[in-house]
């Protein structure tokens, strides 16, 4: 067994998080403040960092509006304030689609050619600006890792990325005060995401026998297992700050670089949500929310063993009078009530998408590839029949 | 609930790990090899880092004998090394001892005063020499954190320091088979001390139904179960990779900055096991599996519910017709049992330590604090019985 593991970024937690901004931006002298809509303006966190930045005598920079995808126009956009700017530091506010431009933002400022070559053909760099971010909604985890996913929308892909431990940000505060403002409806897609690469990891195609395996999986096991009980939580108390905590941290971890370092997930089901996004732009979270459980009953008949103990360490149920594959559809099936407890969507309908463009996703979820997902591998078919059942 | 969290150090784990040595190394020109005794000469480790080295056309200087409990004597001769050869890498090849003294001579080389000043009263320092180190020795975690110890012999002063994340390695090649030859005596002694950095942590004053915490807990819980299980094998069968490879994860894991990010650990046996081997200098592993059971039946009294949740979570019982205390004190029992399994040991007879300095070694487990311990507090009298217990 093999794996290389750093989890560089400086992580600072809770109400005093913010006191550690001062510190961090010591050497910055040129920022670039990168924000998506109105909400920071509204809680008033855009004025309390524009405050501290400008107390601290940095030039400020903007890179607003960026999009829940984000797309590949806003980091050229972005790209250009750098260049025409000298900018040496960039402050990300906001969630995962904020923190993800950054990313790419922070390393086009520093390569001579197209980002998007290094994006999609992951030509190497080793360079970048330094990045640090201010989560304001938990979900991709972004913040404590090496990813970020761009959106081209004239071609309608949708790529994740990784530069290993480049693209880490140099610090991320994450204050779950700030999150209390979230609206429910994100909330719940930042729950699901959050749950959804957890899932992804947990099912890899890793000897589940070996302790570093098992070890891995029972950690991913019992945060999903909290994720159920907090989620359902939050959703009746989205202003409980204690939940709002739990969940940002567990937020942190689900896909951190630390949480999944051994493990090759299975990553069929964000394959296909990216697929549906790039066509339909709808929401990561409702996509996955979706996709998921189909997935899931797809492919139980395929490996019913973790499926198994999805049903009992996650769900928590006991299997009964009742064959293998039974007491694994049960898990799923508590695993959909569960999204409909918390107002998931469950039907691509519910976004308005009919069977009109289900070859076009089939081949965007597929992309190069003969197949897709580690666990079980995919073909078109399964892909078309997995969308089929999402509709 | 605040915390900060940064886990930097690139951690090459398997056994094609060294295969990273050469573009870590790539910016290093004068690099101090920090070594222990003749192990890795016999193992012909030694002459294959060297010959790396050599091929990689870089300055060698060494820093041989480092002792099991290093001493700041050695600090300061690595440090002389250093300033005298303009080194500008260190690279430590050992076991966590090894690596102690080389994260204390890393800094040393870098500050102008006496590092005993920084290690005793923790003056702040923000510059070290950059550190790699290849572990033959899984126990500390040291590879993978910002902790070392270091002994004064002239003041009998063994005295535990960190810098976050300064002191993070830049880089840690952990290879298992490298392990393999490690003598059985000091296999033990690593089982026992991975052990103890997650019991200390375990033992937290934390609120255990906090979600965030739970799920650490949980966490330490699976881990500490398996090195039951592994650590009875691997004495049984000292050359399995397999084994040492699961013991070898554990152990970049279980004090690694990761693991213990929110909880403040108990640490009172750490304290009166640096009392007695600053004193009598025994191996920090056999002090510990002394101490920790004696401390446990000390403590157990005050604070009975965690007590309960390590007989069953971490020794597998199942409660029966009992106290809580009853059932708490067979976990206790069975963790006894497990140490006489792989003949750990569990008298301070066994090092020929008599009550003739007893006062001494409560004075120093003291240091300047009245009480040492977070999850139960400890006074002089506490310390007393628990040493007298040891006897």
């Amino acid at each position: 067994m093999n794996f290389k593991l750093s989890n560089p970024t400086r992580l600072y937690f809770g109400d005093h998080a913010m006191s550690n901004l001062e510190v961090e931006l010591h050497d910055a002298t040129r920022i670039l403040l990168v924000y998506g809509g109105k909400s920071i303006k509204k809680t008033g966190l855009y004025d309390n960092v524009i405050g501290i930045l400008k107390n601290l005598d940095k030039s400020v920079y903007e890179l607003a509006s960026v999009p829940p995808n984000p797309t590949l126009e806003k980091v050229y956009e972005g790209e250009k304030i750098c260049k025409e700017n000298n900018v040496d530091y960039i402050l990300a506010v906001g969630g995962g689609s904020v923190i993800d431009c950054a990313k790419a933002v922070a390393v086009a400022a520093r390569y001579e050619g197209d980002i998007w070559d290094v994006i999609k053909h992951k030509v190497p760099v080793s360079k970048k600006i330094p990045l640090g971010t201010i989560l304001t909604n938990s979900a991709t985890s972004s913040e404590n890792n090496y990813y970020s996913v761009i959106s081209n929308t004239k071609t309608e892909e949708k790529i994740g990325w990784a530069i290993w431990p480049l693209n880490h940000p140099e610090f991320s505060i994450v204050n779950p005060k700030f999150m209390v403002t979230v609206p429910i409806e994100h909330t719940v897609y930042g729950i699901v995401d959050i749950m959804s690469h957890m899932i992804e990891n947990y099912f890899h195609n890793k000897d589940i026998d070996s302790p570093i395996i098992a070890i891995q999986d029972r950690h991913l096991e019992t945060m999903l297992k909290y994720m159920i009980e907090l989620g359902v939580q939050l959703v009746n108390d989205p202003t409980n700050v204690e939940l709002r905590e739990s969940i940002a941290y567990i937020g942190t971890q689900a896909l951190s670089t630390h949480s999944r370092h051994m493990l090759e997930g299975d990553w069929a089901c964000h394959a296909i949500e990216h697929a549906i996004s790039a066509v339909y732009d709808i929401p990561h979270g409702g996509g996955l929310a979706i996709v998921i459980p189909h997935w899931m009953k797809h492919v139980i008949h395929r490996s019913p063993l973790k499926f198994e103990m999805f049903a009992s360490n996650v769900m928590n149920l006991v299997k009964g009078d009742e064959t293998d594959i039974e007491f694994g559809l049960r898990g799923i099936m508590a695993f959909i009530d569960f999204l409909k407890t918390i107002d998931a969507p469950l039907k691509l309908s519910y976004y308005k998408i009919d069977n009109s463009r289900i070859i076009d996703m089939v081949e965007k979820s597929l992309g190069s590839q003969s197949t897709i997902g580690k666990f079980v591998n995919l073909n078109d078919a399964d892909v078309h029949d997995i969308l089929n059942a999402c509709l």
